[in-house]
């Protein structure tokens, strides 16, 4: 998928929420605990009462890989009913990879070519090399940390170069921008981080960004849209517990719909209000 | 595995090797490709061969990703094998993890749990609490990446502090101090950085530090040691293409071996002239 393609489905849908699948086998609803594959289930039911109003899932691998390669198993069937199933969706692999050359281009054969993942979240600490190798696959993105929204994104992603004066999610946003284009690269910020956006959008005033922390983790929308958004709207915002988990229990997908539809018609006024829908 | 059991165990094999298993189902031998497990073929073929030679043994989790569901079965089955025939090798799942803590906490019962591995590589750029959660199990590691051996390290790991002074690396190396011990943490310091290796040991005198790099990248198993190794060796030193591929016939162990065989004579002498062999 490419940007204008993405940008027409965020108008058609009024939406711009990524849903994260951080579907967790010890808090999925009980009734489907007894299924084959209770994780597949539990993504299907989520998906089939959401994805009108969501253009991007974004499976967090963490919770697949913690049940080996039965969990594996759950997301290769996940992203492959999205395929079949939703074409339209914008499909992330949540897992923060990056290593030398070689080895980069082995996971991004992992997620671009065996299960067909749009995008791919990358760490920056290796450098050019371990981000190259998923920027060379046509309309699959590298959505490259930036700035994050835990506690611990003090430690060092706001240290400041001695020699640019840039912290150092700057120096990220900035050096990055020689490896990939607002085509095949976006950017993760923190919605913890609303008040750096402004900035941010000064150094990739094009890119596309990847919000999460709205919700549980206390991140406000209107700040996010306030300060990130562009023209072609250049958000996904993410939230996961607080729509995967509205309810646990038999009712876990109208929930669901019912907690992504009040995002969505909050996202559907902020994308009006910047004059972005007709 | 505590540090002394590891320090006991270079004594015992006269060795700091670590083997890399970059196992690519491209490059194993021909008369494997028909196995049912090629992959886990080629790795018991390696271990069976070199497990006299090596306290350690590291699975790149791209070449097992890059494999889907198959892939995790032949990792599974790896890690299995040597824990029941080798129980005094030490298992590091070289995945470069690091999210926020509830995910961090799912990766590491991944590795930890699910299938005992020693120790993770872990990535440093989301800080604390995306390392911490690896921290709380037993006489398991975290290496965190420090110094790597690629081109890109020099993209950021270089950076200078303003306030501080120190490089980026430094900062990791200093600030992580604070979230574990040598007895649970190591680090990873390229050999190809070896002249930068004698002010990290004034930084981290006590810790182990994971070393890649010697052979196909260019690296010194002397300079490694000459400036590396302290009084409980405190290195293991990777080596994967030199001896898993250094054949890729029907001799493929047979070669394997003799590459590593070549590598712990050379250790061997290292160590007898820090005096850490009677």
């Amino acid at each position: 998928m490419n940007q204008e393609q993405l940008f027409e489905q965020i108008k058609k849908k009024r939406s711009f929420l990524c849903i994260g699948l951080d579907s967790d086998i010890k808090r999925i609803p009980q009734h489907l605990q007894g299924n084959e594959d209770p994780l597949f289930s539990f993504n299907k039911g989520i998906i089939d009462a959401t994805y009108e109003l969501a253009v991007a899932y974004k499976p967090n691998l963490a919770y697949y890989e913690s049940l080996s390669s039965k969990g594996w198993q759950s997301l290769e069937k996940t992203v492959s009913y999205l395929k079949t199933n939703h074409p339209e969706i914008f499909i992330i692999a949540d897992a923060k990879r990056g290593d030398i050359g070689n080895t980069s281009n082995l996971y991004a054969r992992a997620f671009f070519e065996n299960m067909d993942f749009d995008a791919v979240t990358v760490a920056p600490y290796m450098g050019e090399d371990s981000v190259k190798p998923f920027l060379s696959f046509e309309n699959k993105w590298v959505i490259l940390l930036a700035l994050t929204s835990n506690k611990g994104a003090f430690d060092f992603q706001f240290l400041k170069d001695e020699v640019t004066g840039n912290l150092l999610f700057e120096s990220v946003l900035k050096t990055s921008q020689n490896w990939g284009t607002p085509e095949n690269m976006m950017y993760v910020v923190g919605a913890t981080k609303a008040e750096n956006l402004k900035e941010i959008r000064k150094i990739v005033p094009g890119h596309f960004l990847l919000v999460p922390g709205v919700g549980a983790q206390g991140g406000s929308l209107q700040e996010v849209a306030k300060f990130g958004m562009n023209k072609k709207c250049g958000l996904l915002v993410n939230s996961s517990r607080g729509i995967i988990y509205a309810s646990t229990g038999d009712d876990f997908a109208e929930k669901a719909y019912e907690a992504a539809k009040a995002v969505q018609g909050e996202m559907k006024q902020l994308l009006k209000n910047a004059g972005l829908l007709s």
